[in-house]
């Protein structure tokens, strides 16, 4: 049974382990109320999973420990799971669909785990992952619904008292609900007035759904960025936490949890996967009754590829005017291009590409079009640009 | 005259008015030392240079403070400067060159300064802050070579020391020099036996120059993407402080630093800028004779445009192999696109754009070039698309 002494016990075996993560205020998230980021993506491996593992595996009988452990995931959890096995010593196996990103499963063979790549999607890994666990004897680390893997997480709630005993609400992201619950159990415990407020992907809403059938809601398909969170069940035990410690939950768009993104990138230094940032995400779009209190968003965590923080990135730029696409038609006649480009050099539009192309199929058989991409101050500057060409005679089609 | 006494106030003076910024471990930068990252990004303002500003500010006299301060800068100085003047209530102007960026512009006005764009350089704007202060009675806040911005910035050397007791040796950025003096004179003065080693970016070198020459050297021309150490000529100050305490100082080159800049994204879900980075670059390329030490890297910074950023990234894909470019030539036939898309689709690469063309004046006239920009895993996996498309008849021009 899960108990606030189990959470400090997770506190105190963590302690010499895991980093005591910063916490960084962040006034210019939101105007309305004053806003904390709880930055569990600078915690070892790029997220908070390594604290419930490793209590989880700390916690083993030596007989459990002999013989190792299993677990199925392609993300947090696999790299939480593979260090804390190698930081107590024991063998780890970890199962994954074999298209999972090859930057994950190096990162977790770079822990010492060994990996076991199942043909098939995650729910094939699972079963892969089971059979290893009967055949093997191997004691499988289940990512949320688990008390010790819960106590470990609710050690995030303690340092956070810790760090801003004023504090009024928390925001913390849900996939399982493993994070929630130890958190919300924690804080509840300590100070009952403290609101704890819970985010969901709008693609995957199983809690969501759940509390409000008051039942376990299993979805029949999810999709969003924040894969970290892209869970189509609630656990047994996360679904009773959560009706009993957690306020309300709310959802968010991917493109507000790109929003976020961004901004913790501008304004904070500091990278979020899609998972760790929609809690920051529902605070900027407005989502909690949080105005005028002490609210930590929980950035749980990092681990984002490269490929897809680049377009994230394109997505907010091209969302906030600083960069445009445009297709101009032009007359087949030489000098044209000339004409275009003078006019976005005394601009000031910075040019990245330009594809020039004759006799597309719906322009006149004269005409040609250009396409422009480039970088930009802001809408504004997009507007005068527009405007500076259409003055000069040139016809903006797209 | 700077002393410990006059940094040790600094600190005092400074304490709730920055953030103490973590020190974060770091074993994956450098195989061969024990890196620490000193947080400097995570400041507030985005940089360590509030530190100096502010002890500057708070330390002039109250005619002085009640005439208000000017300063030239289009990045983290002018950011540092406003906060600080703002904080201590009092009047700030910031001229800038009027090309600067709009983000930069805009940061530096939400912390409450006056705006003054120069038309034309940087040399234009500092001329215009030096005619401010003499018409108006302003006080100059030099970005670096002032005992008190000194003072301010030497401050991260006593953090330093008290986060990590046992440092053998600290990695610093160096532009103008107040930084790498202020922490330098710091460390030195507590434990002579610390290596203080400074990086300059390759194409503004001006430290390593004059320390070479024994005499403070002017470049000519300062070319690099770490702007903000691109400075031409160190202070009356600083070179004598760096000559004294600073023990070596060596170059990383611009693809060095955006290696350096992916590395902290990917493995410390860190944004640095480019001069942020040039620390941990010098580990990274091994340019110091660090081998099994405790060594902090300064990242002095994060205030990266994210269209730069952008490029970075993609530059970085691009190197480890995680994008290709790929133009092929087909014959003018029906069902050529099929047959590349089926051995793309069947190989896993996960094509973001493609660009059909024909008639292209280096082909023959009934050939036509597919484009294609595409996702891949490493090095590896595009050698065996490659293959692929070449074992499936296609002729791979580019």
């Amino acid at each position: 049974m899960l108990t606030l002494d189990k959470i400090y016990h997770a506190s105190y075996v963590l302690k010499n382990v895991i980093r005591q993560t910063d916490m960084i205020h962040a006034p210019k998230i939101c105007s309305d109320a004053n806003i904390y980021l709880k930055t569990e993506n600078l915690q070892i491996t790029g997220s908070f999973k390594v604290r419930g593992a490793y209590y989880k595996i700390s916690q083993l009988k030596d007989e459990e420990k002999a013989k190792g452990v299993v677990a199925c995931s392609a993300g947090n959890h696999a790299q939480g799971v593979a260090l804390a096995a190698q930081k107590n010593g024991i063998k780890a196996t970890i199962c994954l669909p074999d298209g999972a990103p090859i930057s994950k499963v190096e990162a977790t063979r770079s822990y010492g785990a060994e990996i076991c790549l199942v043909p098939g999607v995650y729910d094939d890994a699972y079963q892969k992952a089971l059979s290893l666990r009967d055949e093997k004897g191997y004691t499988l680390i289940h990512p949320f619904d688990d008390e010790y893997v819960i106590a470990g997480q609710g050690s995030i709630g303690l340092e956070i008292i810790d760090q801003l005993p004023d504090l009024d609400a928390v925001v913390v992201p849900v996939g399982g609900g493993g994070l929630i619950s130890g958190v919300a159990f924690a804080l509840k415990s300590l100070n009952p007035n403290i609101k704890v407020y819970g985010v969901q992907a709008s693609g995957a809403p199983s809690m969501v759904q759940s509390l409000e059938h008051d039942e376990i809601v299993c979805l029949d398909k999810v999709a969003t960025i924040a894969d970290g969170i892209k869970v189509k069940e609630p656990g047994v035990n996360t679904f009773e936490y959560c009706r009993q410690y957690v306020d309300q939950i709310v959802t968010v768009t991917d493109d507000e949890v790109s929003s976020a993104i961004l901004a913790l990138i501008e304004q904070h230094k500091l990278i979020a996967e899609g998972a760790g940032a929609v809690a920051v995400a529902a605070v900027m779009f407005d989502k909690l009754p949080i105005k005028g209190k002490n609210v930590v968003c929980l950035v749980s965590g990092g681990n984002i590829d490269v490929t897809i923080l680049s377009r994230v990135i394109k997505r907010g730029l091209l969302k906030s005017g600083r960069s445009d696409t445009m297709t101009i038609q032009l007359e087949d006649k030489p000098g044209q291009l000339k004409g275009v480009s003078a006019i976005l050099a005394d601009m000031g539009g910075n040019v990245i590409s330009i594809h020039h192309e004759r006799a597309s199929e719906d322009s006149d058989i004269t005409d040609c079009l250009l396409r422009i991409v480039m970088e930009t101050r802001n809408r504004e500057h997009i507007q005068q640009i527009r405007k500076a060409l259409t003055d000069g005679g040139f016809k903006i089609v797209g």
